[in-house]
Parts: structure tokens; C-alpha cells; sequence
């Protein structure tokens, strides 16, 4: 008994943080959410950025909600078997999330990178920076989506 | 032809944003996500405060995803006539959110408040304090959900 009190106590310390609690279909509803939410983001800097009518307020709030998105610790809600499985909608995950960790490692430090830069340059307000910076977190997307998401 | 391209362009003005170009089924699987993913972060600070396991940095980096998305101007995705359609799944938005505006703007008003007191107080790092001000910041949710999300 007192054994299996001790490793249950090891597996909680060892998981570092209470994502052990949380069920396959909510991790993949909240990723989900996290990468809509930044869509969103993304499509109004844009519109900001090619619409010729800036709005560095907007851009502003828009490029610290990516930035606090992507620093928020997302990795957590890749849970092990949730390559399977429906969230809002049937997971695009491809299993070599789980598996490729270094490469998968560099595209979230690349991105996290990016996010954060662009915050800064949207404090800036240059409208013409926010646009090639926007670029450049796009690139980061789509060099991960390219590698870890399936196709529709 | 020339008075429609002026009207064309003072309606963009006019707008004042981007959100003209929005797609209402956008807007509302938008306003989704950033639910969606608030909800994460408040489960995982919940877990944190109750856990017995107090993890900071994960704190700070939930209260700042929740701070940002609070403060990222999510009214503009309540475009006329979102009270009804499909985001990822059916609005639950009722529609005297269109109508009790000073009801609504007071309680985003508090939402937001306690957002940003919740990221202050997580970067403070007292659990207990934390557990408090999380427990303010569902209140505004709750206040909110009464008052404006239909019920399943």
C-alpha cells in the first residue's frame, strides 16, 4: 500500500504540472482555441498592415495576445495519444509530433521567437516592419504546419 | 460611380477597423477560441492554487494568456447579427448583447479589470493570493454567462 502511495506521489511531482489531469478531448479543444484565437490575430494585423488604414492600437493588442499565446506553454496540451482524437473538430496532429522532438523543438522556438518579436516591433508602430515581421512569424507557421499538420 | 467609391470608402473608414472584411462564422469560431482557450488557463491556475503543487512560472504564463485575450478587444467579433450561426459549434451569444450595451460594457469592463489584476498578483507568486483573485475573475465570467450565454 505505502508503495503505491509513493509512486503515485513520484508520478505527480515527476509530471511537473497538473496536466496529468486533464482529458485527451479538452487538450485538443483548448489547442485548437489557442491556434483560432491567434488566427484571428494574425488576420486583423494583416488586414491592418494591407488595408491603408493602420490602427497601431489594434496591432498593439492583437500582437501581445500571439505573443502571450505563444509563450503560454501550449506543449502541455500535446498529450501522448492525442495524434487521434476530436476537440472542437478531429485533431490535424500527425504522430511525428511525438516523435521528431528535436525538429518539433526548433519550429516552437522559432515561432516563440518570432511571436515575441513582433510584439515589440507592433509597440514600434511602423506599420511597414509589422508587415515583414508578420511575415516572418508566418513563415514559422507554415514551416510547422507544412511538417506536423495533415491536410484537410 | 464615383459616389458609390466615396460611400465604399467612408464605410471602410467609418469602420474603423478590420472587422468589416470579417466573416460572420469567423467571428464567432474567433470569439470561441479565445474562450476556449481562457478556459484552459483557468483550469490549469485552478489546478495550481488546489493541487498542492504551486507552479509560478506556469501561473504567470496562464494569468498573461488570460490578461492579453481579455485585453485584445474580442467585441469587435460580435459583428450585427452573430447572435445566431456556427462558429466551431452554434453561438451561445444571446442577443440583448446587441441590445443591453451598458449592461455588457460594464461587465467586460469588471471582466477585464480582474484579468489584470490576476496577472499582477500571479507574477507576485502567492498561491493563496492567486486562488483569491481567481476566484474574482470567475465571478465577472459567471456574471456574464448569466446574463448573456444561453444554456445548453
Amino acid at each position: 500500500m505505502k508503495t503505491k502511495l509513493v509512486l503515485a506521489l513520484l508520478a505527480t511531482v515527476l509530471a511537473g504540472s497538473a496536466t496529468a489531469q486533464v482529458k485527451p478531448e479538452d487538450a485538443i479543444k483548448w489547442r485548437q482555441s489557442g491556434y483560432g484565437f491567434m488566427a484571428w490575430n494574425m488576420a486583423r494585423i494583416k488586414m491592418n498592415v494591407e488595408g491603408g488604414n493602420y490602427n497601431k492600437e489594434e496591432v498593439i493588442k492583437a500582437a501581445n495576445a500571439i505573443q502571450a499565446i505563444a509563450n503560454s506553454g501550449m506543449g502541455a496540451l500535446y498529450l501522448p495519444g492525442t495524434d487521434k482524437g476530436k476537440g472542437w473538430e478531429e485533431t490535424r496532429a500527425k504522430s511525428n509530433m511525438w516523435t521528431e522532438k528535436e525538429k518539433l523543438g526548433k519550429a516552437a522556438m522559432a515561432f516563440g521567437k518570432e511571436a515575441n518579436e513582433l510584439a515589440k516591433v507592433a509597440a514600434n508602430g511602423n506599420a511597414d516592419a509589422v508587415e515583414e515581421q508578420l511575415g516572418k512569424l508566418g513563415g514559422t507557421c507554415k514551416g510547422c504546419h507544412d511538417d506536423f499538420k495533415a491536410k484537410r
